[in-house]
């Protein structure tokens, strides 16, 4: 793939859902691939859920080949369980996307909105609004996978959008 | 190996030193087998530095064998910063046993006192004297191995000294 387009894949982690989206971009626009969500129950074992992160990000590499993979970047609050749990499903996908190769490009949830909307504080139903009007009908419309795959979009849009250092060809 | 035989590898995480510790347990008592640390740079890249410790997991486990694999259980505090390291440590650890088929025990840091010590306020110092006891000039002495890989012979010992559940042979 030549510098002027690539894949970007992104990731909002989460232990019980963790959204992807895959787009590419190009000096022509950017353009939908595909999105979805790794979901893991409540009631297995942390480690099968981890495991089960960790070998869904590598397929989805494997399967889109994507040049940049972008992450949400947690916001970690005094709720210390929620964190903990959030923090180690985000470094499932982290350390799954490393040793595949990549370094991950990180941003906050505030950068994403900005990014995307010019405005850091917009709500998520003005981002997931702007992707629909951005990718159109192509978006899986499927209720479960919305919310989080469209945050993913949303993240991996960031990046595309982003300049500078996160761009390197 | 017989079930009445078996190595645990203990691991006490952490992102810049992750202290391991590998002991045989048996009906005639416990033995020392190797302890050291898996260090990583301050300096180099958070994907290098997981990657790093899960590789260096995988690699303990495939050089000692272990039956059980024993962690220290975190004790999320108030600061967020250094908590979030902590736990990404520590999950590429779990991730790394996980991976190879390990059901992971933890441990909270008061538990491995109590079982070791008998208290579940001892200080640091009193159980390394209790493992230096136990397990008599075997240990590697290297000042810089000291502090955390006694720490993680400590988890191995305390899942060694722990009945009910957590022994399945």
């Amino acid at each position: 793939m030549s510098c002027d387009k690539y894949v970007i894949l992104g990731l909002d982690p989460g232990l019980v859902k963790t959204g992807w989206g895959v787009i590419s971009s190009a000096p022509s626009g950017v353009k939908y691939i595909d999105c979805g969500i790794i979901k893991t129950k409540p009631s297995s074992q942390m480690e099968v859920r981890l495991t089960f992160i960790y070998d869904s990000v590598q397929d989805l590499i494997s399967s889109f080949n994507p040049k940049f993979v972008a992450m949400e970047e947690i916001f970690v609050n005094t709720n210390s369980k929620t964190s903990e749990k959030l923090i180690m499903a985000r470094t499932a996908s982290f350390i799954s996307a490393s040793k595949a190769g990549f370094v991950i490009n990180g941003y906050p949830p505030n950068k994403i909105k900005k990014n995307i909307t010019g405005f850091g504080h917009a709500s998520k139903e003005q981002i997931h609004r702007m992707i629909q009007g951005i990718f159109g009908e192509n978006i899986k419309q499927d209720k479960e996978h919305t919310f989080d795959s469209m945050d993913a979009l949303a993240v991996a849009l960031c990046h595309a959008f982003s300049n500078g250092k996160h761009i390197r060809c």
